[in-house]
């Protein structure tokens, strides 16, 4: 049977989202054709709004609303630390620890080679030129601990170099409240290498 | 950390669909913001579209485009011969079968007293509306076989049989290439009772 046309485009629409499927997109155009007209609007608003409203912050290359963003125009805040991340959500995340009080770069992205992106396809080249202008004291290297945070991490500790600014990687180890029994063995390897005075 | 207001309404909006939480929400919201702007306007788009276009068909309920939708107004179906489903999808599942040429009664959900959800909720008034002046001379119920699809379709049996017509239920029974050995208990019971001559 062929949906109807409105409702197929829908269905296509949705789909393109990340992780959702054929059968969860016609899910979600049936709670759309079945919800109140006002959530509807709502949502097409606030897809259609973001994408009008939002723009890389000149800065940190952050979500912004004006030209440099809310963080970055905080005069509290220490400019000199930036702590590069690989995107937006890692950023909010570092936020909500409430222990940073310094500046983000978000690269958009990490290098993946196998699937053709290169240094190039992200925010390194803004990285360096904040590098070259700003007094930047310290940068955070803030990847995740997999192949392709490492590839990220390496590299822009390679083009950061020549400044002279102090390097950084955020500590690796065992989660805050995980047992040792269920850690893998790379993270456990690296806890031990990494390991404190107590 | 606070988002940007535009993110935080869209994060908002997407964690209103079914199955996805306020991560999953932030990560669409991400994506969102990475995306084309093509792809977000045909996302809006087609969200306010079909509220716009469809509309419920009068005869069956289902999802339409106009007063009465194609199937219903497709002569070559067997209009007397009246498959009642719960939802759109149960609908668009069993003409993929391809095996069904009557029509359809869409209800728009199943009795789930527990939640509130009785038979004035869904359109089984319709259905006997339907009883009532069309030529039917079969009901299917093509309910599923757990609690609430068993209320629903006891329901239906009782307010429709005064009416005369001929009602009867799918089968149930181990699904097509699923493994014996991997089957519920109430499955296999089931198949056992509904056992054909060989």
């Amino acid at each position: 049977m062929r949906h109807i046309e409105s409702i197929e485009r829908l269905i296509k629409a949705f789909a393109g989202l990340p992780g959702i499927g054929e059968k969860t997109a016609a899910r979600l155009a049936v709670f759309i054709l079945n919800a109140k007209k006002e959530y509807a609007e709502e949502l097409a608003g606030a897809i259609a709004g973001v994408k009008e409203a939002v723009r890389l912050c000149r800065v940190c290359a952050g979500f912004s609303n004006s030209d440099v963003c809310p963080l970055c125009a905080d005069g509290s805040r220490d400019a000199s630390t930036v702590c590069v991340v690989g995107d937006y959500r890692d950023m909010v995340a570092i936020e909500a620890s409430g222990s940073y009080r310094g500046a983000y770069h978000i690269l958009h992205g990490l290098i993946v080679p196998l699937r053709g992106r290169g240094p190039e396809e992200i925010k390194i080249k803004e990285l360096v030129e904040r590098a070259k202008t700003n007094g930047i004291r310290e940068v955070i290297l803030g990847m995740p601990f997999n192949a392709e945070g490492e590839t990220t991490a390496l590299y822009i500790k390679k083009v950061l170099e020549p400044f002279g600014i102090r390097l950084t990687r955020i500590a690796t180890g065992v989660p805050a409240g995980s047992l040792i029994e269920y850690m893998d063995p790379r993270t456990l390897g690296r806890a031990l290498e990494g390991r404190k005075e107590a």
